[in-house]
């Protein structure tokens, strides 16, 4: 049965990305003042120009600043002005600086799951800024251990478990992405809850899990999470769904 | 006496501050073509918007970058081109981009220490690109655990020793930064050995512990490292040095 649960952080308890999906509607509004924004395929081009400095980067609002301001200068050929890049590198101090809101239900959601098993928070991202989150979140009590990861995939959550010391079988992961939140948990042979949010970022978008995956439940809204949870350790200690080659 | 004994990363296992250095320099001589340097007195006022931006950004290349824009359009009044803003998005790929060389003699300083204590790597800094020197510094095996924080105070150092399960007073830290590595460890009750780089950003040099605090250990090169954990260690196990208050 399931010991341990994991709670994403951005978007799942949360939010974030509708503060990333501002500042990219400011953005667009600025370089509009000096290309068309259909002709320079603009919208594209950023997000080629993010995915291209994730390697380098990492996530998070620095990321996108940096990434904003390359690809404004790479668009307008260079003729945008340093006051409306200046206006980029506020966008960034937006989003650090959003207040953090969390997602109606979530609290009870945390503590109902928190009853019955031993929660962590595992998120991704710019060290600081998600320090910040959950400090202010005040819910950090809640969680045993916080661990901040700079990329949320099979690598990282198997270290992350073994510092922990629970194998994959007794871990469910609960989140709003499918590529970071759930896959790679289900390949280890782990468990997820997907709790999709309003919007999601492209890149988050991209996984190769079945709809139907037996290790995996999707609930609509905070408050399916605890049963789902309670579901999933059910059919684990069944052992009716078989083990994943890990 | 000592258990455990962690390195710090960034100027004591490989070289990062030059790199930095070097950055600043480019920086200027960018800027040299919009005002005089030293009318704008750029200098003071980079490293003002720095740790103006610190509590933010957090530490790092991409943080520098950032800094580094918003000055340059400031003391330029918004006069710097776009081009030349972009040259200094380059400067921060340029750092996240170098090399990992070691310091010279720091494999084998490790491999002592590690011969009689548990060595960890407690490092602060961009995520990503601590992770990508850790694993190309070719060190990360001989670590038991690899903790990257954000900021490197009181608070992070008991975190991460009440995580290892290790009491600080069986702590050794060894590092270059007498604000970072040493100061919280010692005001903790543990330990420390300071090995100088050849040159520390400015914001480290802050501290307010004595030249000879009984709790640290000075040496010149990494080869003294390993007989100053030794000697903590002994002095340690005598009892001779009063715990501190933590």
């Amino acid at each position: 049965m399931i010991e341990l649960v994991g709670f994403d952080g951005d978007d799942t308890l949360w939010h974030s990305q509708g503060y990333f999906d501002d500042a990219q509607q400011v953005f667009e509004s600025i370089v509009a003042s000096y290309v068309d924004l259909a002709d320079a395929r603009l919208h594209e081009r950023v997000l080629a120009v993010e995915k291209g400095n994730l390697a380098l980067y990492g996530y998070g609002a620095k990321a996108m600043a940096l990434s904003m301001i390359e690809t404004a200068i790479e668009v307008t050929g260079a003729r945008i002005s340093a006051a409306d890049l200046g206006r980029l590198v506020q966008l960034g101090k937006d989003v650090l600086q959003h207040p953090v809101e969390l997602l109606p239900g979530i609290r009870d959601a945390v503590e109902a799951v928190a009853t019955a098993h031993q929660v962590v928070l595992i998120t991704k991202g710019d060290l600081f800024h998600q320090e910040r989150k959950v400090a202010q979140s005040g819910l950090s009590h809640l969680f045993r251990r916080i661990e901040i990861v700079s990329e949320k995939d099979v690598p990282a959550y198997a270290r992350v478990l073994r510092e922990f010391g629970v194998a994959p079988q007794h871990f469910a992961m609960v989140g709003n992405s499918l590529r970071s939140d759930i896959e790679p948990v289900v390949r280890l042979g782990g468990w997820g809850v997907h709790v999709p949010y309003r919007s999601t970022w492209a890149h988050e978008l991209e996984t190769t899990l079945a709809p139907d995956e037996p290790r995996m439940r999707a609930v609509d809204a905070p408050d399916g999470i605890a049963a789902a949870v309670a579901a999933l350790s059910a059919t684990a200690a069944q052992g009716t769904v078989p083990d994943r080659p890990s």
